[in-house]
């Protein structure tokens, strides 16, 4: 994991001394959350910036349920199992899905808002009130425009608000046969996030509110989760620096680039994957003596045992990853 | 659903005049409260008077968790279904393990524990901090002494506190061929109530703690969850009455005996159940066509459906179920 | 205390083996329903049987209030002080104003609101959500009509909804000089409820809402917080036979009667008083030489140490209280 | 409002194209902690990097307090005014003590905790279970060692955690005629923390946890409330950077040299002071006529209305502050 990318520290440094109000009234920030608006063709849409994903997620959440409802969720999903609890800290249960690959589909939601108010027992249960999704998911898959719409329908059709967590969305939007624009998930989703951190930023996700219901207070909820940065310029400078000349895009695009290669790469050496990826992860399944043999020099996630013998495991691109090192790491399995 | 057994409206009627203080300091609560511990021969026990069970179960399980721990359940548990979120409303996620016939073994209980450490995210996971389990189960089904014990060792081994919902205890403990008494019950567990309201009384549950670290200020936490009852005295005064004479234990074997009737009956009858329960629920299937026709005259809770024929539903005898009615059913049925 | 009044547990003996639905959807419940609707002349207001006052205000508050919202309360508040945190718990601030007597006035709550909105740094600080008010307050003082329709307005200009404690809201009603009635209450107040437990049942607070917004899922937050009475006809009972014939108010002016000979009794005997109450609590400044007497064969509250020799203390009447009783304490302290 | 410390963005520069483990795992997180606990004379502390200060109060607060207890604070304290109800979003109530100038007396916290348990309902109430105070106050006051030793002191004796939040704590050690030392502070509290965003960081608090009671698990704590920042090395890096060579007493000195020369310069041109602050933020009493003078070229904050022509406001000084700026000020005002 590197900083963030040079042309962010460059903007940094370059505006250090200049003095501004805190906490997100600067003109950086108001540039920044007008050229996210522009991105998403969305004029009319609130945009926030916040430091980090799980404060991201549990602020978003907590400002769309009533106290009695949860949120739908792949089993897989980032909120079920890697915020340590952070939305049953605000009050409310993460209802699960079973998920192989960590999508979930527009029939699989209508069959568990149906399912809740078909029970006799309903009063009795926790109220679906929001779908949560992650694109690219936590495993690297991809939902289609036509999957995303479907979804979108399903859940204006039940009443359910649409959130869609975007920390990975610029390497979803790049990859390879994607439909899907940043527009498109504007105009389908009633909240999703823009995730900086790990797409060249030091740090930051900008949460786009596009559903005038979830408008109104919604930095009184930041603050109270202590999301509202004091700095809140360091938020608007980066986010301005990413959304000019398509950094975003740009950024997003190389890692996918060499992400294919890798991919390519493993299977050429007959390693089959975990999932599906066409994102910036891939989870190649390799025997451990390989694994044991690399990781003096290449850094990966432990994902799945698979047998004595083998694991899945998840490999990573990024804006600092260069093609030298992934051409490195392919010869190296050979 | 009738009121209560007569025994404890006379109490309450022959006493309606006396003046107590409130809030559970009155004699007969205490009282109460001496019997219970002799009864679970736990003279060191905290015992506390509440009004229903998700309240109870509410409370207890904020009482021991840590912000950032959760508890462990089988899926069907009553915190993880049926309490409308109470738990997550207290800010801890329900870990839960799947179950095919509602109950937890100590294996299963152990890997849960394991896994979690050995997740090299397990920082970022929610952390295994209680165990519950339900005796007997929302299936009716039973736990022996040994898997009880299996269980309350394997917990100590991994530091979990055991807290078992007692809701419908007397049924467990009066089945045939149950072999856990309620002082094997206070031994092996570290909080566990004793449930009334389904035994006999207007309302209740009787929370017995016999492991000091969760003794204190235990009345504080019922306070700010709602549940002491002003007028305190009215648990006493149930509870004193149902622990005199062992009517707790009759109660309880009456509502077995028709039960076991009752399943006889359904099994003469070539019925298959959904569960194997010994207890006072009986989960038999039965073709829709038969239930169409018993539904004027007597009343059952849907369960699940099997296919487009057959229902799994669930019948309930109590202190107050007749065997003449029982004899009716069954006639009926025939 | 005593338990209930005497026609309350002849009603509940009567019907103790019918069999009804549970939850509160037994016609007893229904019919309960209705004579409140009646009395309130609000037909359309939904009504919510619970079993205690704290349980209630908690349900209530949580319903109303968005997660950075707090609600207002005199400093003496219920809430405040004698809850254990229990709003706290549901994760809103009680936002206090100081009060001599615990009643707020309309201007109070105007300026406390305009404050907010007009601080600079509002958004960093909890928004004002709510109005709480109890009635008769816990100093036993009263809102009078002109009173509480100042308020009332003053809500409805701030976009506050106005929520009042009526935990001993009969007495209040049936005060002497009281100009307030039970539908005007129903009219000015967005939410309140009819305490039960300090009149004359032996547990039960009747929730009545009339704004529509706070009407939609309720239950399930009743059900959440733990205060979904298993058997719900208890409550449904209690409230029908409370407002049959008037008894409600007979109870609570039989109360205001004995409670004004007690205070002509303290005034005769040139003791002075905390608070001018009109209600069925009384608060003497009593020397200590007198109150170590009083202790044998009376009961009161300690509210306050004045000065080395003297206390203000709290008596109360209720239903259960005789005249023979008053006489023979005005007789002690005479 | 600046960014940050020079040193502290080269740092971030110089650095930026290293590969290091994520969540504060990496070296130079660990090379700070090393020097705080050094700074501090207190090895065995544990030390934890957090992003922001409402944030960090949270998490320290949820992670002490048992559900039923709250915190003891000055009503001025930024945990009861300006975090939009943080504390009690994570259940707790914030119990205030009347300041006048935002400092606690070790009198007042005892008395406050001698009146709990000296009341009759006091099982009704919120139970004190810390004591938070800040250092500097948010009135810019300061405690001397002997009033922090007596605080110290009264806390151990009442069981009472004490918390100190030193969002601006660099401040508080550098002011002329200060006794306390970092060591002093970590000594005499169970909990504190070192304010990084208001003394030349980009952002950063670092917790200091000298109670083994408070250490376990507070990691948890963090990611589940969203402060567990992903490139955690970003906040190694300045706390590394801040605590070599004297960098931060350096810096804090700077800001209350020129705070002293604006506190001079005020009262020579006899204007009163709404405190007598010896740190950083400085509260001259000005006349509106002079404020509205001042707007174009100096930024300040409100502080409070005296009457209709004056004004407390706030000027604060920091590493950034020139001493020309604070020249040009004076004379402005001369």
């Amino acid at each position: 994991m590197e900083g963030a990318h040079p042309a962010i520290l460059k903007r940094l440094l370059d505006t250090n001394l200049e003095q501004t109000p805190g906490y997100g009234d600067d003109h950086y920030s108001q540039e920044a959350r007008e050229r996210i608006k522009a991105a998403c063709a969305a004029p009319d849409a609130d945009v926030h910036l916040l430091v980090g994903g799980t404060q991201t997620n549990m602020t978003v959440i907590a400002s769309i349920l009533r106290p009695y409802q949860g949120v739908i969720s792949a089993d897989s999903g980032h909120v079920n199992v890697h915020e340590c609890g952070a939305i049953e800290s605000t009050g409310h249960k993460v209802l699960t899905i079973l998920s192989a690959d960590g999508k979930l589909t527009a029939e699989q939601i209508y069959r568990r808002w149906r399912e809740h108010w078909d029970d006799p027992n309903a009063e009795h249960m926790v109220q679906p009130g929001l779908v949560y999704i992650s694109h690219p998911t936590e495993n690297g898959t991809l939902y289609t425009k036509a999957e995303l719409e479907a979804i979108s329908n399903t859940c204006h059709e039940c009443g359910l608000p649409l959130f869609l967590d975007g920390a990975r969305l610029g390497y979803g939007l790049a990859a390879d046969g994607a439909d899907l624009t940043l527009p498109d998930v504007a105009r389908l989703c009633d909240v999703f996030y823009i995730g900086g951190t790990k797409v060249g930023l030091l740090f930051g996700e900008a949460v786009v509110i596009t559903n005038d219901t979830f408008k109104p207070d919604f930095r009184s909820l930041i603050k109270q989760r202590g999301g509202l940065l004091a700095k809140g310029r360091l938020l608007g400078l980066q986010f301005d620096t990413l959304f000019t000349d398509d950094l975003y895009f740009r950024i997003s695009r190389h890692a996918i680039e060499l992400a294919n290669i890798l991919r390519q790469g493993f299977a050429d050496a007959g390693y089959p994957f975990l999932f599906d990826s066409r994102s910036n992860q891939q989870f190649p399944i390799l025997p451990d003596v390989l694994l044991n043999k690399l990781c003096d020099n290449y850094s990966w996630d432990f994902w799945t045992r698979l047998d004595e013998g083998h694991c899945g495991v998840r490999f990573c691109t990024s804006w600092a990853t260069t093609e030298e090192n992934v051409r490195a790491l392919l010869r190296d399995i050979g």
